[in-house]
C-alpha cells in the first residue's frame, strides 16, 4: 500500500497536518468534536490523492456509475486541542471488504505522540440506484487491496 | 409584497428567530462573522418559502432551467452576540431590478432594538449556461414585483 | 424524565426538527455525514432546554465550575437525505451513569418513519482540571436521574 | 512590508492556496459563498503567521488585553469554484488606520489568472472593553506600517 512517490504515505500509514481554525471550535476555545468529523474527511481526501485517486472522481464518480458514501463513523476525544493548534492526523486503511472500505484516524499533536482523538469512517460502494456493489477495480488496485 | 396567510412576513418585511449555536461562535464565544452569512443565507430561505417559493426549486432549477446564485454579499457587525443568545432577524427586499435581486438583513436580539449586525445578499438570474438572464416570472410575481 | 411543560419531551423522548440547510450537503445535494453530528448537538441543545437547562449554563459553567464535553460519537447513515428536506429528530437518554451521559438519536423524515440516520454522544462530567467527576446534581435532576 | 524569510508574502502580496473541501459547496457542487468568507479568515491567519504574528495571539490577546474583530466583510464572486478545485488566494493590506486594518483577497484558479471572487474584511482593534483604541504597537510594526 505504500507509495514511493508520496512523501506523506508510507508504510499504509498517511500522515497530514490539520490546523485549527477560528471556526472550527467550540464557544470556550476548545476544538468542536464536529470538526473533528471535518478533518476525518479531509485525511480522507488526502489520503485518496496520496494514493493517485481524485477525491471529486471516487466518492462520486458519475460517469462510471459508482459511489463511496460514508455510512457510519465514530470518534472518541481524548485531550482537548485548541485555536491555533496544528494537529497531525495518521490516517490507516483498518480494513479492506469486497464492498466497503473502514479509514481510521489518529490525531496528535504537531510534534508529540498524545492521543488527542481517534476515529473510523466507514465506506461502501454503491451504483446508481443507491444499491450495495463491490469496490470499483480502479479504486481497490489503488488501495492496494 | 405582504402575505396575509405568513405571519412571518409583514409589510414586506420578514421575521425569523436564529439561535446561535455551539459551532456558530469563535473561540471566544462571540459570533464568528462567517456564522452570520450562513444566517442571511437560512434568512433568504426562510423569506422564500414565505411567499410560496421552495428555496430546492429556486436557487437552482435544474427543470426549468434557471439558477439565482448569490454574487456579492455584504455585511457590518455592530455589536458582538453570544452562545446562547437567540436573534432576531429581518430581512427586507431591497432592491428588484430586471435580472437581481437584492436582500437586506438586519440581527437584534430577539426581544431588543440594537442593531447588532447588517448585511446585503445580491442574487442574479443565470441559465443553463450561466449566463445573466431575467429574472423567472414566477419569482418576480412572488416577489412582489 | 417526562416534561408535562413541555410538548417537544415525552416518555422521555424530545422530538425536534431540522431543515437541511444550504451549507449542509456534499456537493451532490446529500446531507454531508458531517451535518448530522451538528444536528445531534442541536438536538442535546434543545432537550436540555426542555427539561430547563440552559445549554451555555450546562456544556461548560464557569461559575460552578463544570463541564459536559462529548468523549465520543457514534452515527450510521442508512438512506441519503437532502437539501430542501425537513428532518425528525428523536433524542433520547440512552444510559445515565454517575459521570456520564449517552444520549441517542434517531433521523427521520419529517412526516415519515424510515429511519434515515441514527448516533450516539457521550458527555462526561469534568471539572476545571478536565478530571473526571459526578454529574452536576442539578443536571442530574433535571435529566430525572 | 515583505519578508525575506517568508517565501509566503513578496512585495505585500501574501499567496497561499485553497482545497474545495467536501463540505465547502452548495447541493450542486458549487462553493458555497459563506465559505469563501471563512477561506478568507484562513487567509488573514496565514498572512499573519507570514509577518511573525500568532493568530491566537492577535485576534484576542487577553493578557496584552487587545482584540481586533472583524466589523465589516464584503465578497463579490464572479466565477464558479467547484469541489476538487484548488484556489489560490492573494492577499494585500489595503489600508491600515490608526485604528483599523483592511484586508483585500483576491481567489483565482491554481495556476490561472481569472479572477474568481474577491472581498475585503476590516478589522479593528478594541480594548478589553470593547471600545475601539489604536492598534497595538506591535501588530503595526508587523504589518509594516
Amino acid at each position: 500500500m505504500t507509495d514511493p512517490a508520496s512523501p506523506s504515505l508510507s508504510e499504509g500509514v498517511h500522515r497530514t497536518t490539520v490546523k485549527v481554525r477560528f471556526g472550527d471550535t467550540d464557544p470556550y476555545g476548545i476544538v468542536y468534536f464536529v470538526s473533528y468529523f471535518r478533518y476525518c474527511h479531509r485525511a480522507i481526501e488526502e489520503y485518496l490523492r496520496a494514493v493517485g485517486l481524485r477525491p471529486e472522481k471516487t466518492f462520486k464518480n458519475v460517469e462510471e456509475g459508482f459511489g463511496l458514501p460514508i455510512v457510519e463513523a465514530w470518534a472518541r476525544f481524548r485531550r482537548p486541542a485548541r485555536y491555533g493548534d496544528t494537529l497531525r492526523v495518521e490516517t490507516r486503511i483498518q480494513e479492506i471488504r469486497s464492498k466497503a472500505i473502514i479509514f481510521r484516524f489518529e490525531f496528535f499533536p504537531e510534534t508529540g505522540d498524545e492521543l488527542l482523538a481517534e476515529g473510523t469512517a466507514n465506506l461502501v460502494a454503491i451504483d446508481r440506484t443507491w444499491r450495495v456493489q463491490d469496490l470499483p477495480e480502479k479504486v481497490r488496485r489503488a488501495l492496494g487491496a
